[in-house]
């Protein structure tokens, strides 16, 4: 299986981070590129940087959408992942909606710890909307930027397993799901440490890809995600 | 008042129509400018669309920031809203919630008529996130495309009427939201002939913004609206 | 536009407030009547109350149903709007829905701000019979009585703060919605202590009267709202 | 056990109806007393008159508020039923409530099949603030007027079997809940015809008027029911 | 009217009390058997425990299906309910069902006081199954097994008052459900310190079950508990 | 990875089919073992069937607790899988909730086709508990039961592929959850025929279980999942 795993935003060091975690997880027969847009925000923690990089990152699918077997959108508020999934025949997967439908496999309720205060607004709505409020018991912001997070890993994993353990002892969270691509590298040391599951959606999405190649389905083209593909010529994208 | 209306596609000729439906409603005082961006797509009837044209009416509007009282997003997907929320201190109104806020006050319930089968999802979803569900009755596609309505507006007249009739004798609805700027033209006439308010969104979204000027509010900063502006400058957006 | 405002209660001095409130935020062209009904209740703080005062309203609308073209109703629970609404062709505006309204176009969620802990369960029967209920963070209850407010501004604004700045920091609300009509005259100087927006239902509700008006929709007789006026008749109200 | 049933209408013909099907149910050493308003309309199946109506029963309450051990309010749209409980210290069921929870105890999901179309969007407002949504299958309006009921049982019966039918076999109701006080006499013929539970508000409440008494609990004074009962002097209820 | 009452459990003291609890509320003319099945555990604090019990309980009632003239089921989270109701043509009544629709007769909002904390999740789903979820301000544990509740009354009582307390102030409970069927006999001493509603499932499913039974109506057959009794032969229960 | 699938039925024909269908899917290093319980009813059309079938499963997941690395229940109704997962620290996944979780992969929504009109209140009442509500358009019966299915392949497909059709067509449905487990060999052939994702539950478990196990994460003992396993010696099962 060939997955593209596209970092929305356009930090490098952080596309390498969630690649290495992808891979982490990856049967042996899948290979894994992982790249970013050439344009667009370095980080993703507002509405503005949602739209701009979800736009990139869509012109950045559309010019892979016959080159891979399933796509990944490695970013926690899964930006663009419906009109993504208008691109392509492929299965696409947002790191978001994995992480959450395989928490919801291992926890009757889960808690999304996440970054800084301004994304839980965002994040709320994107949990509505994939029609998982019922089994989300929180959301919670930390002080944590996203770009600090691979800075100073074991500053992040103090402040991640603090938050956590306010999810489960005060929300009644049974399972973490982690609400930043970034956070992945400390999901197993995180897990360890609190004793409940804790969920990157980087490995979730890859095993939920592999799963829906091994079993034979993809993207539905019967309604929201159809498109006639002679649109993609009048999209209008800027060069860059 | 100085109104930006942005209309995020890029067909001018509905730009135009789009300001004059704006200028009807308009008070005295008020000086409407309708644009559209640069680049983008013609019409949207797509996530994708949605996204693209999205992401180039943020950058439009990011370069007109500080020149006007309030802005209007003339899409009835409301596409990019609250990101644009983000980028101003005027307020911003889009025409979808404008539309449905009015129709609350003028019916127990009211139904979406929209363009082509596609956009159904799309509008569910931003219904449900602008809490809007209890209040809509129905979401009712037509054979309309975007770009259709203004060739031949006797037949876009007659389509609307049919499908309406079936929203008020069918799903209870008592008055109709136009999904599609386009179809603005059209209110009083639909409104004459179904004996139920029709509401086109621009109109709406012309008096709302002028009443938040008057009564003296603007876009909250406090939560999901906030934004360091400093961010502005690392949006990376292309150039065109 | 002529515009009749009815307070519920029997207050005169609360009349006058409103009726000031309103003026102040109405158009050049808007000429504004506040009355009360000549029997009822002098404050509305029990479910017994908004019946007994919604009743003496819509008496008091009955006997006005011709002679102006917009109606506001100025309590903060919207008591029997929409059997005002049959009353007339005109729009009939609830303060409570106007300032919901209006908040949900600068905020992401709003809180209501009210007088004593009696009036929370019927506001959040409003709230959710409005459709309002995923807009709103919280309603919270203070120990002002509706009828204190005039008696000390001073301290029912220091009281209003202090709560106001709870719903912010603890509930998550961008903008504050006033819980009582009595309130009204506090909005402009709350705001500015609280940095976030603070609606006033009065000033609200002119500005979308004159909206309705400006526009040219009308209360839809297609359903919930009609009525034959033939029933005026019958209708049995005590003499006073 | 001392029952005060007061039927919120004024036709007393449907008054002596209600007592009539309140006695078939009652337990032996229940008393039932039916009785009226002196002033108010002579049907409900609007907002105007739900509003004019619940102002007169409260009234009619307040002046019986200590001489019975509890009270059942016999219009199926509960009208100011919490107000009434605000009245006194015995139980108060409204017919609607009762007809709901008991039919929660035999089916699934039970359909309300009421009069004429008017009153729909008042019954599913109801049916929200009561929580029963979940168990609600379907709210149907056939084309009988309150008072046509009683003129032509034989119609009526004809008309609730035929829209009670489609209820069961398109909306998966499992049982039928009347809507309408007037049509209680049909219960048990409506029954023996559909093969379903028919329940008739009146009897429901009346046993469970008697259940509340038996098992000892009574309106909870704790929040939205409590209230000083001094505020009964100022109410300013008018002279009939 | 006999009614057979099943606690689920095997603690045959905890049936006794429950006995008596339904006797202290039945009928003159009621006559109570309580009963529990001879395998299974000694109490349901697990969703296994609950699984296994409520087969055993299914066995039992079907030995008895044609004996009594109506069923309560003795277990606060409801175990198996409606496939009892599958068993018979008599009313089977649960003691959690029948608490919070009592309840919702006399609170806008009840909480349920409950045992260990393992059982939460399990209530929580059942409360939303039920339809309530609308109607209940909380679901709040102990520190309280099953079987130390009779083991120590005054425990409990200090115990059950105290989290009761708590459900009032801080979740606007005004009426408490007890969310275990051992702790009925506490429920008027509770009501009498709490000064609200406390409402034991046994005393309330007595009385619904002779309500049911007097107004005459029974389980509907026509959806979800309809059943060939020919499956009864095949269910394969194994010998006891 | 070993994979313990129990058919919670006691039909060997039907065990054997579900075991091709899940090697079918599973990856190489996968070992899958499909059993059925000794004792309880052959198919499950009822909530009697559901409870009884549910008890003997976890008698049979209770014995082999500690030799798999994962567990799948076979049974479209999801019975027992909260309690199954307090037996074990594997993780265990059912197939109704497998195959929903995966239809969200590719479908913005899913309807459920499954066997006779009995099972709906119960599959309805499961993916509330799930919370699918959002997601799944619908819920639609067939003529088929249970065992008829293997019987007649051919004409189980054709009443499938018309009822999904409806699914598509009317609901809105973009993909099609298999409604029970006997249908499973017949998803390739249907999603050829529909165009659609046609999900069984048996092949999506298996992947998700390989995806828990290849990820790292199993079942939460934190909350609703965790049990002191010294409760399974009093647990009383019946011999057989």
């Amino acid at each position: 299986v060939r997955i593209l795993v596209v970092n929305p935003n356009t930090t490098e060091s952080m596309t390498a981070a969630i690649g290495e975690a992808c891979r982490a997880v990856a049967a042996e027969d899948t290979e894994v590129t992982a790249i970013n847009p050439a344009w667009g925000p370095p980080s993703i923690e507002t509405y503005v940087e949602d739209y701009v990089a979800a736009a990139a990152m869509l012109q950045t699918i559309a010019a892979h959408r016959d080159d891979y077997d399933a796509f990944v959108i490695a970013c926690a508020g899964d930006p663009g992942l419906y009109a993504a999934r208008q691109l392509t025949d492929a299965p696409v997967i947002g790191i978001a909606e994995a992480a959450m439908h395989m928490a919801c496999l291992v926890a009757h309720r889960f808690s999304i710890v996440t970054v800084i205060d301004s994304v839980t607004p965002m994040l709320a709505d994107m949990v509505a909307v994939a029609g998982m409020s019922k089994r989300c018991a929180s959301i919670r912001a930390t002080a944590l930027s996203v770009l600090e997070i691979e800075q100073d890993y074991a500053h992040a994993e103090r402040v991640l397993v603090e938050e956590s353990r306010r999810a489960v002892t005060e929300d009644g969270a049974e399972a973490i799901v982690l609400g930043c691509a970034g956070m992945g590298p400390l999901d197993k040391r995180l897990q360890s440490e609190l004793g409940v599951p804790v969920l990157d959606g980087c490995g979730c999405a890859i095993t939920l890809a592999e799963s829906c190649h091994r079993y034979g389905i993809s993207t539905s083209k019967a309604g929201a995600f159809g498109m006639d593909t002679g649109r993609l010529a009048r999209l209008g994208f800027p060069v860059r």
